[in-house]
C-alpha cells in the first residue's frame, strides 16, 4: 500500500450485511481504513467455496459514506469476493480482506464448508492477506465482547506484519472469556447421526441436516479444536493447494498400467 | 469388503443423473460391483463442498435393478453424498465413491470450486477411497470414448490397490486422444478478466462468470495444468486438510501479543 494512504479493505460474510458479527467487523475495520463491505443479499451458511456459474450476478449499493461503502450481492461469499476485485472496486486492490464475525465456528472440518473461510481461501488466491473469524456460539446475537479486542489485534498484526503469499487465517473464538489465542492446525474428524429424518403431513421424507462434531485426535495439542474446547482462540493458516503430495508415489504406482 | 462379494459403488456428480458422463461411469461402474447412483436433481456446477442447512433435503428414487439403485437427490452434490451415507445405503459403507464424468476440465484451481471433486473429498473424509473424472470438453455431449478405457482402469486399479485413508483422486482426461496418464500435483493460477459485464432492458447491472485460466507457474512439470495442455490424462492425490504447516511459525509471531 502506499505511504500514508489509509489502507483499503474489503470485509464480506456468509450471511448477509445486517447482522451483528459484520457490522462489528466493519465498525473495526473502519478505524483503520478505508471499508468496503460487499456481502451477500442472503444467507449462505454451508457455501464452501461455491460460485454462481449458471445464472448472472446481481450487485445492488447499500450505503455510501467518504470511508465506508456497503453492497449487497445475490450470490454466494465467494462471489461477493470476485466480484469486488473485477467490477466493484474500480480496479483498485484491497490491502486487506476480512470475513465475519461468523456466530458458529469454522474450525475442523467445518473449515471445508465454510462460506466465512471460502471468502478468505479466494483472498489468498487473489495474493491478499485475508482473516476469517468466527465464534463458538450459534446465537446470531451472542455476545462478541471478549473477542473484539483480539479481533481489533488481529488486524493490526497482519496489516502490519502481512501473511505469507497465499495463505489465509482462519481465526476461531470461544463464547465467553478467552484464555488466549495459539497458532493452530485444522483438526480432522467427522460428525455423527448427520440427518434428522422426518415425515411431511404428505407422507413424504424429508431430512435436516444436524449431528455432533468428533475430532478424530482429540488429544492433539496442535489444533484448533483442541484449543477452542479450552478456552483459547485459535489462527489456523490455510492454503487453496489441497494436493497430497506424501501420496504421489501411490497414485504413480497406480496410473502404471 | 467381503470375499467374494461384489463392492458396493456410489456415484454421483454435479449436474444430475441423466447426462451422458454419469452413465457412462455407472455403465463402467456395473460391469465390477453393485451400483448406488445418488445425483442432483439440478446443475450444481461450481458447488465446491457446498452443503444445505436452511432447507431440508429430499430424495426420490428413480430407478431399481438387482445390481443398481438411482436416486435424485434435490441438493448439492456434497449432500448427496452425505445422505447417501446416512440414510439411503441402509448402513451399508461404499468399498469405492465414484464422481463425473464431469463435461469441463476441473484442474487446477477449478479444483476449489468444483462440485465433481466436492463428492471425492467427502468420501476421503468418510475414509472411502474416491475418485473424480472429468474430462476438458465443456460440450456435455462430447465424445467420451477415449477416456473410457481409462476410467475402467483407474476404478479396477483403486478397487484392487486402494488410495492411502484420507486421500482422494481427482482425474482430468484431455478432449480427443490420449497420450498416457500422470501423477500430478494441482496447478495454482488464476482467472483473467472474470465478469463479463450487460445491463438488462430497465437498465440494471449484471455480470456473467467467465474468464481464462492462467498458471501461475506454466513450466511445472508436475502439475495436472501442465499435462493436460499436452495430451495426458492426470491424477492427482487430494485432500480435506487445507492447513498451511509452513506458515505456522508466522503465525505463532503474529498471535505473540
Amino acid at each position: 500500500m502506499e505511504e500514508n494512504k489509509r489502507p483499503l479493505i474489503l470485509v464480506s460474510n456468509d450471511d448477509g450485511a445486517e447482522w451483528p458479527g459484520i457490522r462489528a467487523l466493519t465498525r473495526i475495520a473502519r478505524t483503520m481504513g478505508d471499508v468496503v463491505v460487499v456481502a451477500p443479499t442472503q444467507h449462505q451458511s454451508g457455501k464452501s467455496s461455491a460460485i454462481t456459474i449458471i445464472n448472472p450476478l446481481r450487485s445492488t449499493l447499500v450505503e455510501k459514506h467518504h470511508d465506508l461503502i456497503k453492497y449487497a450481492v445475490h450470490g454466494t461469499p465467494v462471489d461477493c469476493v470476485k466480484i469486488a476485485m473485477n467490477a466493484l472496486l474500480d480496479g483498485r486492490k484491497p490491502d486487506l480482506i476480512l470475513s465475519g464475525i461468523n456466530h458458529g465456528p469454522n474450525m475442523g472440518l467445518s473449515t471445508t464448508y465454510s462460506g466465512t473461510v471460502g471468502v478468505v481461501l479466494e483472498g489468498a488466491i487473489h495474493h491478499i492477506p485475508s482473516v476469517a473469524f468466527s465464534i463458538d456460539d450459534n446465537n446470531p446475537k451472542g455476545s462478541l465482547l471478549y473477542c473484539l479486542p483480539y479481533v481489533e489485534k488481529m488486524i493490526k498484526q497482519v496489516l502490519e506484519k502481512g501473511l505469507p503469499d497465499g495463505v489465509c487465517l482462519n481465526v476461531n473464538f470461544p463464547k465467553g472469556a478467552i484464555k488466549g489465542i495459539k497458532a493452530t492446525t485444522t483438526a480432522m474428524g467427522y460428525w455423527t447421526a448427520e440427518y434428522d429424518h422426518r415425515v411431511d403431513p404428505a407422507g413424504r421424507d424429508y431430512y435436516w441436516l444436524q449431528g455432533e462434531y468428533v475430532s478424530e485426535d482429540p488429544n492433539d495439542d496442535t489444533t484448533d479444536h483442541y484449543w477452542l474446547q479450552r478456552g483459547y482462540a485459535t489462527a489456523t493458516p490455510c492454503h487453496v493447494d489441497m494436493t497430497e503430495h506424501k501420496a504421489l508415489a501411490h497414485v504413480a504406482n497406480l496410473v502404471d498400467f
